[in-house]
C-alpha cells in the first residue's frame, strides 16, 4: 500500500517536466513514522535544510511538513515516509528559472518486515564492485542523484546489503545505510566529505557514543571485531559476515541501539 | 509552449514514485526535430541504447519512438524534443523489482532563438568552480543524475555557457555541450571515459573530421587558436572568449558546421 501527498494534496502524479525527474534536482529523506510522528524528525529536517542550502533550494516550512505528515499517516500505526523536495517544474535546461515553486512529495508505505534472525544474528554483506565517485559538493547530503546505488543493487540484487568503497578502496558505507566498525577498541565510521551520505542515525551515534569519523580503508575489515549498519528506518543492523570474514553481534551494536532508543527511536517490529 | 507524450499518451504527469524522480534512474536525449523527423536520430538512438545497456534497462522500441515523435511534433515546423526513459515506478529502495515497465516521456518545446551575433562572433564562456567527479561506470552516457551541471548553473546563472573541469584540472566539456580546441594544428576534444557526456554532435566531428579524443589540461586553452562547442540542438557555437583569453571564429568551426550539415543537421534559425 502506498499513499501520496503532492504539494499538500492527495495525488499520485507529478509534472512530467519536474526538475527532480529531469536532472535529479532535489533531495529526499526516508523516515519511520509512528502515530503520526517521525522518528528522529529534528535530525531529518536539519539534514534536509542543510541539503537545501547546498543546492540553493528554499528550505520547506517545517510546521507545514509536520501537518502534512500527520495528514498522510493518519490511520497508520507505523509506516515509512519518504519526503522528496525538488526544484519544481521547468526543465528546458540546467539553468534555474527564478521563482519556480518547489515540489514537495510525501509518500507513505508499509514498514518492511524484519526477520528475527536478522535482528539477532545480523546479515551477510557483500562488497559492491561499484566504486563511488568523489564529489565534495554533493557529499553528505541526501540528493536525488542515486544511480551509483541503483547500479550497485542492479549488479548484486540478492545480497542483503552491499558495502560500497570509493576509488581508493576506502569504505564509504552500505548502499542504503552507514557503516560502523569496532577497530582497535574504537568505534569508527567513514568520513562522508568526499562521497556518501551523512545518515541521521549515524549522527546520533557520533554524538552520543563518540564514534570517530575518519577514513576507513577496506583492509580494516580484517581487524574489526564488530561491524554494524545504521539506518533511520531499520535502526541498527548487525553484520554477520562480509565475504569470508565473520562477525558477531557485540556490545557496540547494543550500545548503538540504546543510543537510538534514547532519542525515542523504536525500531520496526521483529517477526 | 510545451507538449508531452507519456508512454504514448497525451499526459502532463508521471507517477509520483517513478524511479526517474526518486533516484535519477534513467536516461535522456535532447534533440532537434523538423517536419516530424529528429536530426541525427540514428546517433541519438544509438547513444540511448548504449545508456540502457549500461544501466541494465530494456532499450525502447525504435520504430515506436519514431511514430510517437511524429505524433508529438505534428503541427510544429521545428521544435526541441526531449526523450526521457526511466526504470518506471517503484521506489521503495534502490533494488530493482523485476518486470517493471519503463517510463517513456517525450516532451516538445519551442527552439530557443539564436541571436545573430552568437552565430557570427561566438559566446563568452566562464570556467565553473564546480569540478566534475569521476565515475567511469556512468561517464559518456546521458543519464538523469545532473546535479553537478545544475549546481554549476545555479552558481553562475549569467554566463552564456560554462566550461567544466575535473578535479585534476582537465577540461571535460561545457555544462550542456562538448568542447573542441584547435591545439598545435590538431582538433581535439576531451575524452569522456571518466566523466562527461559523449555528445552525438561530438561523435560526428570525431568521425568526419578526425578530431582527437584525449585528456585536455585546462592550460591548453592558452595555446588554443580556436575553441568551439558542439550540441545536438544548437549545432556549433563558437567561443569568443574564456576569461581573459579571446578567440575568433575560425576554419575549424566552419568545418564542424559542414560536417554536421553532411549528416542532414540544419541548425536553428539565426535571428
Amino acid at each position: 500500500m502506498l499513499r501520496f501527498l503532492v504539494n499538500g494534496r492527495e495525488a499520485e502524479h507529478v509534472a512530467a517536466d519536474d526538475r527532480g525527474l529531469a536532472y535529479g534536482d532535489g533531495l529526499f529523506e526516508t523516515m519511520l513514522a509512528r502515530g503520526g510522528r517521525i522518528a528522529l524528525w529534528p535530525r531529518h529536517f536539519a539534514r534536509l535544510a542543510a541539503g537545501c542550502q547546498r543546492l540553493r533550494l528554499p528550505a520547506p516550512d517545517r510546521s507545514l511538513l509536520e501537518r502534512e505528515v500527520a495528514k498522510l499517516t493518519a490511520g497508520w500505526k507505523e509506516c515509512v515516509v519518504r519526503l522528496t523536495i525538488t526544484r519544481g517544474p521547468g526543465a528546458a535546461g540546467y539553468r534555474v528559472e527564478a521563482a519556480r515553486p518547489a515540489t514537495r512529495i510525501l509518500a507513505a508505505r508499509e514498514v518492511p518486515r524484519v526477520p528475527r534472525r536478522v535482528d539477532e544474528a545480523g546479515i551477510a554483506v557483500a562488497i559492491s564492485d561499484v566504486r563511488l565517485g568523489e564529489q565534495p559538493l554533493l557529499a553528505g547530503i541526501k540528493h536525488l542523484n542515486r544511480l551509483e546505488q541503483v547500479l550497485a543493487r542492479t549488479i548484486d540484487p540478492d545480497a542483503p546489503e552491499l558495502l560500497m568503497l570509493d576509488a581508493a578502496g576506502r569504505i564509504v558505507g552500505a548502499s542504503a545505510a552507514n557503516a560502523f566498525l569496532m577497530v582497535g577498541g574504537e568505534l569508527v565510521t567513514p568520513a562522508v566529505e568526499r562521497c556518501g551520505v551523512a545518515g541521521v542515525a549515524r549522527a546520533v551515534l557520533v554524538e552520543r557514543l563518540g564514534a570517530i569519523t575518519r577514513d576507513v580503508p577496506v583492509a580494516q575489515l580484517e581487524s574489526a571485531t564488530e561491524v554494524f549498519l545504521s539506518n533511520a528506518v531499520r535502526g541498527i543492523v548487525p553484520v554477520a559476515s562480509i565475504g569470508d570474514r565473520r562477525y558477531g553481534v557485540g556490545p557496540a551494536a547494543l550500545a548503538a541501539r540504546a543510543a537510538l532508543d534514547s532519542e525515542g527511536f523504536e525500531p520496526p517490529r521483529v517477526e
